[in-house]
């Protein structure tokens, strides 16, 4: 079966290359327009001289490739497995990528999500929330009785939306068990996920009252514990592994191949690696399983404040990987620019985007933005502030680094990946 | 040519309906893989009963029909032509609809939204922006050339502006010049737009000096105005005009057919219409475009609150056409729910989503959300807020209103159109 998901991933991902270039991708060169995807990176055109219109997102190839290898390393040498979070990116061919460098399988979030990732051939899928959309269930139920190779690990964290799935699969007829994780709530106030050790047996109890579930493990998320810090996270997931080695010895696990345990999101994989090594050895393996997702193009905003090698600078860095290039349209008042960038094309949910290059339109030389910021963004402009004394012309071309890659990536279809000097050697595409 | 461009707009909307159903498009019926969006519609499926997914972004049949009929006899009654905003949408088969309900053409926010319009035979539109993008105006001078009937207009707003179009477009050998207005900004702190009138005339000058441009009027965003009011508002039109009638009177429209003035977003197009009814009998015939957008899906916040109809109830109505349909996966503490949609799903930049409505897992039954609301969106859950003796189960959905059409549609790729009662006649595709 290996070679057959191997033989639809490859089949789905040479597909991606086929895709005709055309007006649904932005940026893109209108001179490429009917190229085929594969047929346009063969090219390898320049981002700044070869035809690209503005705005247009970038990732950089050397930064992509820096964190891939990152994590990779960071989740072998802590004896980690890794199923990073694709909702960050959905995209299949960095899920490829990350899959050659060492992972498990790739997190979902919602089922149509997973289901994205199995038109893609993804064969390991753990799906971080509790699913109780009895037609996704009937569809997954479908999907695992007809692939013997589909490990896939859901959440639950209420008896009864476990009620609710095993009605659903009952009624879907699923002649397997569905693995599911019971998820451990980061406290009063947190996100989704059992408060107390308490419920969490009354849900796994829930479990193991039906034919429709298996229960593999214990999981959760860290950022959200309220008021999060490193103590705090610390102590919720010894909560985490000290509910599994409970489990564990109470029997829950019993005819499972292996104990699921998995937490870790990018701000705290430091401590989840900590506390996981501290698990105790139980009655059968552990796969200690990390979902960090926006790793992969990292940022400048949000995770250049959090990721943990600020803490743990010897143990690796990750890169940030998006630039986003806009135009200035106007320059009504001296201190005053707007981009043709806004809303539509840039991340600003948490931070506003940070101006960090200009390209000249008179000679195309590049020099820093120093003097620039942004101070809104509107649905399709910028508003640029330019201190006094810094220059900016109509036509000038700006780099703006970005904060929160899940917002930045879903605002584009298909993504040039260019190399330092602007090379464009790939172009990923997404699914959102 | 007229035949030409309807043959080639049929074209590409038949190929619309020949789409498959897949994983892309999130919500859809798994069991609709691989059918056709037409057959799909053919099938007038049930959005509750009918195989669809959590979380689902429906548009109104009946609210999309009022909305278009509204905006069509508002622009009638006041002698306005009407050139909707298409960025909001980006939804070809509504600029279908605008037109067949009397739209002059559509309008674009940027070079990349007008590619996608020609690519379904959009004969007249409107750019609200400044193109200084040398790709952009070479393809435009392509596209102009290749076809005599195709009408665009766009902003300039500074001389650096005029003389980067005027070097792309002789670069391109552009045979027919494009038509340009001179956008009068709304004043000091506004958005693009040039500040004064002698700078507009300076502009003006500008274009007159090119072979490649032609000024064929005014226009601006009434919406820029800082802290718009309407007195505000009518003073900046009145500039508008002014310096319309000026213009003409000092002979910079010769040789061309008809005047364009051109403003209305859909917070003022009362003021627009009033203070354009205004305008002295110029020197040639005069096209007044409005450029309402977010009218098509109205909302259930920003526009609810901002609509001119609230003023002038007399004249019209408009009526929220979306309702986002999420589900309850989580219900942790007494007092808090979430749901399986977020950023990802839900516009986030102006408004929180409102709950709605609220259908039972139990038994399908619909009531009022009383008591339900959104405190904070995660990139995939909405965070409930459950007041004292509000019921809510996991399982349950919920229905959403939203606030800001242009950042709803933006998140979906192809929408189910639904009857009062569920029943999906049609399916709208986005182009972001």
């Amino acid at each position: 079966m290996a070679t057959d998901h191997s033989d639809q991933a490859v089949a789905a991902l040479t597909a991606l290359a086929r895709e005709r270039v055309d007006h649904r991708f932005k940026g893109l060169p209108p001179s490429a327009e009917g190229l085929t995807v594969g047929e346009l990176a063969a090219e390898r055109r320049s981002l700044f001289t070869g035809g690209f219109t503005t705005p247009v997102l970038a990732l950089s190839a050397e930064a992509l490739e820096h964190n891939l290898v990152a994590m990779e390393r960071y989740s072998a040498a802590h004896g980690l497995a890794f199923a990073p979070h694709g909702k960050t990116s959905m995209a299949p061919q960095l899920f490829e990528r990350q899959l050659a460098h060492g992972a498990w399988g790739i997190t979902a979030a919602v089922p149509t999500q997973v289901r994205a990732y199995r038109a893609f051939g993804i064969q390991r899928i753990f799906l971080a929330n509790e699913v109780v959309d009895a037609t996704a269930l009937h569809w997954l139920a479908a999907e695992l009785d007809a692939d013997p190779d589909f490990h896939f690990i859901a959440y639950v964290d209420s008896v009864r939306g476990v009620e609710l799935m095993d009605a659903a699969l009952r009624e879907a007829g699923a002649r397997r068990p569905v693995d599911v994780v019971v998820e451990l709530g980061g406290g009063e106030g947190a996100r989704t996920g059992v408060r107390t050790e308490a419920e969490c047996r009354a849900v796994a109890d829930a479990v193991g009252a039906t034919g429709t579930l298996r229960l593999v493990g214990m999981a959760g998320y860290e950022a959200e514990v309220p008021k999060a810090d490193g103590e705090r996270v610390r102590a919720w997931l010894r909560r985490l592994t000290a509910l599994t080695a409970e489990f564990d010895a109470a029997g829950r696990f019993e005819g499972v191949d292996e104990v699921v345990v998995s937490a870790g999101g990018s701000a705290w994989f430091d401590a989840v690696a900590d506390v996981l090594a501290e698990l105790p050895t139980l009655s059968r393996p552990v796969l200690k399983l990390l979902r960090s997702g926006a790793y992969v193009s990292h940022d400048d905003g949000q995770y250049r404040n959090l990721t943990p090698f600020n803490r743990i600078p010897e143990e690796g860095e990750l890169h940030p990987a998006f630039r986003l290039w806009a135009q200035v349209v106007s320059r009504p008042e001296p201190g005053q620019a707007f981009l043709n960038a806004g809303k539509r094309d840039a991340a600003y949910d948490l931070h506003l985007p940070e101006p960090q290059l200009i390209r000249s339109a008179r000679d195309g030389a590049t020099r820093p933005a120093t003097g620039l910021s942004i101070t809104a963004l509107s649905d399709q402009h910028a508003w640029v502030r330019i201190a006094d004394g810094a220059e900016l012309e109509v036509g000038d071309w700006v780099a703006l680094g970005l904060s929160h890659p899940c917002t930045s990536f879903d605002k584009w279809q298909l993504i040039p990946v260019a190399e330092a000097d602007g090379t464009v050697t790939d172009y990923i595409r997404t699914f959102f």
